[in-house]
Parts: C-alpha cells; structure tokens; sequence
C-alpha cells in the first residue's frame, strides 16, 4: 500500500504553491486525496502527527490558493499540522524524510524553507509571534498579510488569549484561522470549548429567530406586519444573539462556521477575510484524522504515533515509563484518597488513561495550560489533597514561575511526573527535556530523582508519595527503562547505588545511562555509580568519589549547567584533587533524529562513552 | 499627620472579622475612613502598595462581613491589595512593622494568619489556586465557600484566563470579584479592557431598550399593547444584549457592575452570589488611590512606592538603573529605527515611560501578559527589528519556556533588561530576582551581561544593541549601580576586568557585588576581578585564576546553581587545584526586609564578605 511519490499526478506537478492556481475544481479535490494518501504512506513509515495533518488538508490548500507565502506569513500553531503546508511549497519530494536526521522535520522550521515563518512545537505561541511579525513590517513599512493558524486545543492555553487581547485592543489587522477539530489533544476542556460548541451549532441563534418570529405573528392586529419588518432586524438582533460574542468583544469580526472540507468555501472565506484590514477571525470546522477511518476512530492515538501498519493502523509503539507510572500511581491511589493525578491535555501520552478510568473524581484534565495545572495543585496541596501531575518535560517549562512561585516558595508537597525527560529523537529541538535538572535545581525545596530502572521509577514514586514533604520531581524518558532489580528499599532512593566499587577512575550515570554505563564499564576497571537521586546528591558518596582521580558523570540533560556541573562544583569546593568529566547534551540546539543518533551526537553513545572513560583510564597513567 | 493606632474608634475593636457583625453602617463608614488614614500613614512610613489598597477598602469589609473566612477561603490576587483584609483579620495592631524583617508581609503569607488562604505575589494566580483549593475541598468533603479577588489587571494574565476556562466548563461553585479599577499597574490594555469598559457604562443595553422600546411604541395598532409586553420580555433580550455575555459565555453568572465604594450594595452583592451553587463572577468598580488626592491623581505612581510625605504626596525613591537603562534605549534608538522597547504593564517601574515619550510608536506595553511579550520580541526580530524587553527578573520567570522555544532555539537577536535582578528588600520572597542566572545559563545562545556600574550598565545595552548577534540579558539590580570609570571600551564587555592584580586569593564578584568587594578587599592582599559578563565567562581570567589557591566568587543570586557554581565546575573540569568559595543566595527563602539585611543573611554584608575572604588567605596558611 506505500505510494512511490512520483505515480501520483497532481502533488509532483505543484513544485511552489502558485502552481496550484492552474488546478481545477476536480484537480484540487484529486490533490486532496493523493495527499492524504501520501500522508498515510509516509508517516506509516516514519511516525508522526497524523490525524491533525489530514483534518487541515482542504484549508492549507485553500490558504495557499488565497494567500502568497512568499511574501506572505503563516504562523502554524504547535506547529504539527504543517505537513500539508510542507508538501505544498516544495517539500513533497523530500518528504519521506519526515522526522529523520537531516530530513524534513516534524514541525516548521525557518531554516527548512522561507515558506515557514517562525518555528513551532509548544501551543498557542502562534499569535503572539505573528503579532509580532506584524508589529515589525509595520515600523519597516513591509506590505504582506499575516495569518495565525490555530486549533481550538491551542486556545486553551492562556498565552494565546494574553495575544488575541492584543490583537483586538490595538486592532491589528491580524487574520486568525481558529481550526475547530472538536478536541485538543486528549478531548476539549474549558468554557472556550462550549462556546465554540455553540458556535458550531449556532442553536441559540436559530432557536432564538424561530421563538421570536412566532411569538412577533401572534401579535393581534399586526403580525403580519411586525414579522415582515423582522428580516430587516433580524440582522441587528443576529449580532447580540449569536454566540459569535465572545471573539466580537475581543475586537475580531467572527467569520465563520464555515465548513473546513470543502475548498471552495473556504477560499471564498479567506479572500473574505483578506479584504478585511481589522482583526478577523476565520472559524473553521475540520475533521481530526479526515480520510483514514483508524485516525478518524481514534484521532488522539494519531495525534502523534510512531510507526503503524498502514492497512490497519495497528501500532507497536509503547511508552512503556509513562505506563509504569501511571500503574503504580493507580496502586497508590488505591490506598490514599487524597492522591489526585492531574494533565494538562496529556492523558494518553503521560500514561494517566488507565487512571482516569479507575478514579475519574480523582482525574483532572485542564487543557494545554500548564501554568493552571500547576498552581492549581498548588491549591491542591495546600488545602490537604496530595496532587501528582504528570507532564512532559519540555511542556513543564510552561509552568516555571508556577513552580517557583506557588510550589517551591511555600514548599508544597507535589509530586511531578516528569516524562520525556532528555533527548525525544524525532520530535526534535523543541520537545527535548534536556533543561529540567537545570532550572529545577534553582528551586528552593524541590527535590530531583532520576531513576534508571522501572524497579527505581516506581520506588521513586512510592518516595515522593509516602516520605517527602516538599516538592518532588522524578523524571524519566520516553520509551523503556530496563528491568534490574533495585538496591535498597524505597527508603533508600536518595542514596546513590554502588554498582562497581570504588576506583581511581568513576563513573557516576543518572537515569536511562545508568545501563548503558553498566555496559560500557562491565570491561573497565572503573568504579560505577548509579545517581538516583540529583538532589539532594549523596554526600556521602560524594565523599568518597572525591578521593578519585577521575570522576566522569553521564546525564541525559544539558552538561553545562547540570548534574556533572553540580559534582564538578562539589568537588572543587570540597578541594579535592578529583578531575570531574562531564558528558552530557552540549548547550547547543540538537535537530531531529533517532534518539541514538541523538545520544551519538553528544557523546552518549556506547562507543563513545567508552572512549570517553578510556581516556580518563588513560590521564592516570600520562 | 502620622496616626497613633491607638486613638482610633473602631479600628483597633475590630479583632477579628466577626467583630464587624456589631456596627452600625455609620460605624463602618468611620471604619473605612480610619483604615485610609491609617494606611497612608504606614505606607507613607514604610513603602508599599498604597492606591490598591484604598480602592479595595469597602469590598474587603464587605467581604469579611458576608463570608467567613476562618472557615471560607479568599485568595487575593498579586496579593498587593490584601492590606485592608490584613488590618481585619487581627493584624491592624503589628501593621506599623508593615514589609519588615519579622513584621508583617506585603503580601499574604499563609504563615502569618490562618485568614491568608495561599500566597500570591505574581499575577493571574488566584483563580487557579483557588479551584485546587475547591477540588480539594470536594475531594475531602469540606464545606465551604472560596472566593478569587482579581484585578482588571491580573485578567490580561493568559494564565487567569486558562483557569476562568476551567471554572467555567466544571461549573465549580467559586466566586471570583473582579476588581475593575479601569487600570493594571500602567493604564489598561487589552480586548478585555474594551470589553470591561462596555460593561460598565452598560451603553449597549440601555441604548438598546430605549431604541427598541421606541421602535415598538411606533408600530401602528399594537404599539402599545407590544410595549406594555416588552417588560417581560427584556429580560429575555436583557441576557443577550448586556454585554456580560463574554462572562456569560465563559459560564459564569454575572452580577453587577457594582459600586465598590457602596458598603451596602457589596453586601448585599456578596451575599447574592454567596447564595448561587455554581460560578459567580461579581464585577465591582472601584477607584484606585480612593480617599487620599495625591493617589487619586497618580495611582500608578502610588502603585508600589517608597517612603513619602504623607501630606503632599512626594516621594524620593528613584530607581536609577531602570533611568539608566532608559535613557541608554532612547539614545540608541535615535540611531537605529529598528529598536523597539516592549513592557508588560511596567512602564513606569522599568523607567520606559521616557521612551515612550519619545518613541510612542515603538513602544510596546501588552499588559501583564509576559508571555506574550518574549513571544511577539522573537516575531518581531524574525520580521527585522530590535527589541528590547525590560522586565523584572522575577517574572521573565513567567516566559521560561518562550526563552527556550521561541527565542533561543531561534538564535534570535532580542535584548532582555533584566531589572530588579538580585534581592529586592521589601517586597519579599516573590520578587527577588535571583533565579535568573541559573535559568538563563541552560538556554542555548543566551548571553547573560551583568555590569558592576553605571558606565558598564550603559556599555552592556550598547553592546547587546550593536555587537551582540543572539540573545542577551543584562541583569542589574533595583537601586543605583555606582559610577565608575570603565576599563576598556563597548567591545570589552564579554572580558573581565581586573581591579587587583592576581594573587593566591582572588575575589571574583559581579554585578553590584563588585562595588562592595572593592571596599572589602582594599587592604586585604587579595587579587580582585569583575565578572561583568556571565556568559560566556572570560576563559583568559579563568585561566589565570585558575592557578589561585583559593577563588572567592560573590553573586547576587542564588548559589547552588549560578556563577559560582560555573567558576567552581570550570576549575573542576580543568584540572586546577583551586578550591572556590561560592558566596551568594543560599537556596531558601529570603523573607522580606532591608536588601543591606537581606545581604547580611546571605554573606553578602562587607562584614561578612571579608571574614569569608580571610578565612581563605588563613586557609593558605594552614
């Protein structure tokens, strides 16, 4: 069923989006389909954002028919539903690269095309960075339009609304093209969600004109008269009873339902909305997963996924630390009513479906808002609730001040899942949680452990539950920790594991490195520890380390202000003689890739980690 | 004019909030007064947030008298305008010691009174905590109201509005007050903004029913028969035309807009919405600086201010850095028509204001939305200009994630003015802005400047503006940098200067830290240099330094992951025998109090910095 590009008759043809202007009505509606067949085809093979790409294949086509890109700006918002866009403008060759080391990447990227305006990969960014686009061609005189591309998910994140706020007060002529797919990532939350359920039905409209017209012809003597004369009203009163009010008090003119699958409404809405020089905002209504019935059924699981089988959609890919987690939270709620487990619009990813399920009262999805998520468990905490919220790491980010300010200040007890923590592979730059050992370590109170085994990332969490009181974070990666049996009981995941003794050479791995580390030194005479816990680090341990003449520290974390960078400290503090090598993710940005070329690129590799600590082996002797 | 607490009638009778349920309405009109009065006298005495609080005086009797917050729970937003529940709830006696070491906070503190429910600081936090308090309270089968009290302001925060979303969508019972008073910290900005002015004049319902009342007496035969009728059915039309509707829509209950002056009409206001099981949002109307004419006239400079004359309103403080950076600004923006200054709501507290005299046109205040601001920067520099953010330390916090996402993984040219960096005295724990070396060394391109003068204050803009091709920050503390002559010139800001040959001490200070550690190492024979760029450190001093016995590093940040930390992990990583001590902010909270006591608590007093530095020249000798 894999499609060889070049068979298909429409999507070769159109090398930059002018050439779709040569295109019929039939044309076009061909090369909806060959894309959405080619989408399928490619990201069977690759992984990715699938469902969301097929939902906005009419709308990207009928924006780049309406607006010229080349001068032009679009802002994608989160950025995963620029496939189409891609194809579009003259990536469709090079596509089947998508998500793979120095191919095409999974998200929008400046220096992948001029097509793409602003890079993307976190939410409800995009009208912020178009305000801006738009504030700066105005003091250089630049004459183009500028077009936000958001999802109704994306308008739940406060930022967006911070943007839209501005965007109306200081009516810029910004067109916004909110694509209402029903659903954020894991199902729509919030008072947003309901209106826009209004808008979609406009029920309160229709139900207003019929009760009205009927009650205006039972009026005695001139009804007749009366509801002749209510056409002419109807559009004075239409303003007030449409629920449109919402985006209108912002300051936009609201266009829209319009219908996000059929091309030719859509462009005549756009053009609509290209003559406007005020605030629009398009509303348009796609279908998530559009034109493969699997995404169609379960348009989160192909929110993103990894490889799947086409004809099917069965997929193999697990997250297997986000299911022990969430596993053994469900084991802990079981014996603690206070425990709640709270996701900003992540239950599937973070594993956190299996406890929905088994304590739905005891579940809470806001939305992608993250700085809500976690103040509110703040709330929690403080009035004697127990709160664990499981996030990714790079989203956590989201939410700093947040944790500073209303966790860390006032030294709550609430446990962070912190998932994808390192490097993610093919979501690149933008998803890697590669900064958290970083601007966790600042926080006063907050405690950080890194397991390196599912035996340890349960025990962990088993820690932060039953002994901490204060803030704990445990973070862990994407995909599967190994299965090794663990040290110590669950009272002891502070302290650091032996696992080869003492040497004039040391290895000290958090983490997923901690095995590859046992790996790699299982033929070296060095000395092996496991760092469990980042902090508090284990001063006794410590202490002896500094006794060695090499210490070299893996972490799956940027190196230069990290985990090395504390025992490199450490040691020079404490004055000894010890000489700290630091491996770890260079400060620099890491593009797309397997996570192993990724680990490759940084130093983490087996083969390099070797060489590494050879060399080390190797001072003692110089 | 200072007031002695004790003369006061009822004031000092009211113990706690229930002591109100005994006076008359006379009794608390004198009450109000006494409160003003009472405030102006402290505030005038001690600094502080003064318009706030006596524009929310009535509202807050109002609210101690309706609801009981020994069982209920109020969290006031920002938490600037929680004076007057203070002086309720039993603290009116210690107010005196107002923003003192060991007195009362300026804000609320959970560990000051068990009537402060959660502590606040920032901005936009309330409603999120208070509904993890509600959920909490569901969860634990507690009964009680909980109520958000949330400025105009506050709400262009996207985070507010993320949590209103989900108060709205759960339909949770919480009472949020909207404390409209027509301005956020620097005049109102915003859709919102727009929105709320419509709401309070009402001009769209009432110009409505008179037309429409009008239209219907003019229809031949029924005119009055339908006129008569209209009565019934304006409350039908009411909920479509009052322009509530963007509360409405959010699923909240709308009431009022209320006079916030009106003791009376509060009450009875509260009590209202007191009664309703479901989201309540009572928007009241108050007058910033009520009561006392020079807060009147200039509320935002009565925002946040130092000591004055209480009777003419005159105040000293100046925040000479922010002039300093301003005056730099609008110097380069005469050259360069790409510059762009932007402020969240801190015009005046970042000394832009001048700019924005001077270049209204590329000036850029989006209201407390800081988020949004880093965001639209990194629009703005991909599309051509320059801007610069001014910002204080402590809530750049709240963009973390648009530094990583949408500024540094870019690589985009933005300057930030860190201001406020370091301890801040007074306005406590919340608002030191000492996290920010620590956050800013994990991003990749940032560079972090930290000058020690006002000349290097001036050189590092000048630099960043025309040298610099990536982010950079320039972190300077609130107050007066000293004036010292520079050496080297705009190009020499990345390179350390050297103020005292090397020795086997070296004193490695930055920032304003360099002024006290020249007075303390004048007659200790120690070697001295300022650090005035953090990142990247001069490798070229590190290297001489690096052949120290011992090296001295004093920051105004915290320690356990900043310049210190770097210094002592470079040293580390090379091999130098130099032991380094790290003085700076130890990872807790500081409280309020002066910054010389805060520094005292720190190691950082020139008592304290020298016995440090002794110690080590004795360590030589040991």
């Amino acid at each position: 069923m894999s499609i060889d590009y070049t068979e298909l008759k429409i999507l070769p043809r159109i090398k930059k989006p002018s050439d779709l202007a040569g295109l019929s009505d039939e044309e076009l509606d061909l090369l909806s389909e060959e894309i959405r067949r080619y989408l399928v085809s490619v990201v069977s093979q690759t992984g990715g954002h699938l469902a969301s790409n097929l939902g906005v294949v009419e709308a990207t086509i009928a924006l780049n028919k309406v607006f010229s890109f080349d001068n032009d700006r679009i802002v994608f918002d989160v950025g995963h539903q620029s496939y189409v866009h891609k194809l579009l403008t003259g990536r469709a060759e090079s596509f089947e690269t998508l998500r793979q080391r120095g191919g095409i990447a999974g998200f929008p990227k400046t220096n992948e095309s001029g097509y793409d305006a602003f890079n993307t990969g976190h939410s409800s960014t995009s009208v912020s960075a178009a305000i801006g686009i738009m504030r700066a061609d105005a003091l250089l005189k630049r004459e183009r339009r500028v077009v936000a591309f958001i999802g109704d998910g994306a308008l739940t994140g406060g930022m967006a609304y911070e943007a839209l706020d501005d965007v109306g007060q200081q009516q810029l002529p910004l067109i916004v093209i909110l694509n209402d797919n029903e659903m954020s990532i894991s199902g729509n939350v919030g008072g947003l969600s309901r209106h826009l359920i209004k808008l979609r039905s406009a029920r309160g409209y229709r139900g207003f004109k019929k009760g009205f017209s009927s009650f205006l012809k039972h009026i005695p003597f001139c009804g007749k008269w009366l509801s002749d004369r209510f056409e002419g009203l109807k559009n004075r009163i239409k303003y007030f009873i449409l629920p449109n009010v919402l985006f209108e008090e912002l300051g936009f003119t609201y266009l829209g339902p319009v219908n996000g699958h059929d091309i030719r409404a859509l462009v005549s809405a756009f053009e609509h909305a290209k003559e406007m020089d005020r605030p629009v905002l398009v509303h348009i209504i796609t279908k998530k997963g559009k034109g493969y019935e699997p995404a169609e059924k379960n348009p989160e699981k192909f929110h993103g996924i990894g490889k799947f089988d086409e004809a099917t959609g069965e997929s193999k890919t697990t997250f297997g630390n986000s299911a022990v987690f969430s596993d053994e939270l469900c084991g802990l709620a079981a014996e603690n009513e206070r425990l709640v487990a709270i996701t900003a619009a992540m239950a599937s990813g973070t594993g956190l479906d299996s406890f929905k399920e088994s304590y739905p009262e005891r579940f809470f999805d806001v939305g992608i808002a993250e700085q809500h998520a976690v103040t509110m468990a703040a709330g929690m905490a403080i009035s004697g609730a127990l709160p664990v919220f499981c996030v990714y790491s790079s989203f956590l980010q989201r939410a700093f001040d947040q944790l500073v300010h209303d966790v860390c200040l006032q030294d709550l007890k609430i446990v962070f899942g912190v998932d994808r923590a390192g490097l993610v592979g093919a979501d690149g730059e933008t998803h890697h949680g590669i900064y958290d050992i970083s601007y966790l370590l600042t926080l006063p109170n907050m405690k950080i452990l890194s397991p390196s085994s599912v035996q340890e990332l349960r025990a962990s969490l088993d820690w932060a539950v039953k002994y901490s009181d204060s803030p704990c974070a445990i973070r862990y990666n994407r995909g599967v920790l190994p299965d090794r049996e663990m040290s110590g009981s669950v009272e002891d995941v502070l302290s650091w594991e032996c696992i080869k003794p003492f040497r004039s050479v040391c290895v000290v791995a958090t983490g997923r490195m901690v095995d590859r580390a046992i790996k790699v030194c299982a033929d070296l005479g060095v000395g092996l520890y496991n760092a469990r816990s980042i902090r508090p680090m284990d001063e006794e341990t410590l202490e002896k380390l500094s006794h060695a003449r090499y210490i070299v520290t893996i972490e799956d974390g940027v190196v230069n202000d990290g985990f090395g960078t504390q025992v490199a400290s450490y040691m020079c503090m404490k004055g000894s003689g010890a000489k700290v090598v630091a491996v770890g993710v260079p400060n620099r940005v890491i593009e797309q890739g397997t996570v192993a070329e990724q680990d490759d690129e940084c130093g983490l590799s087996e083969d390099k980690l070797r060489e590494t600590i050879s060399g080390c082996i190797g001072g003692i002797y110089a």
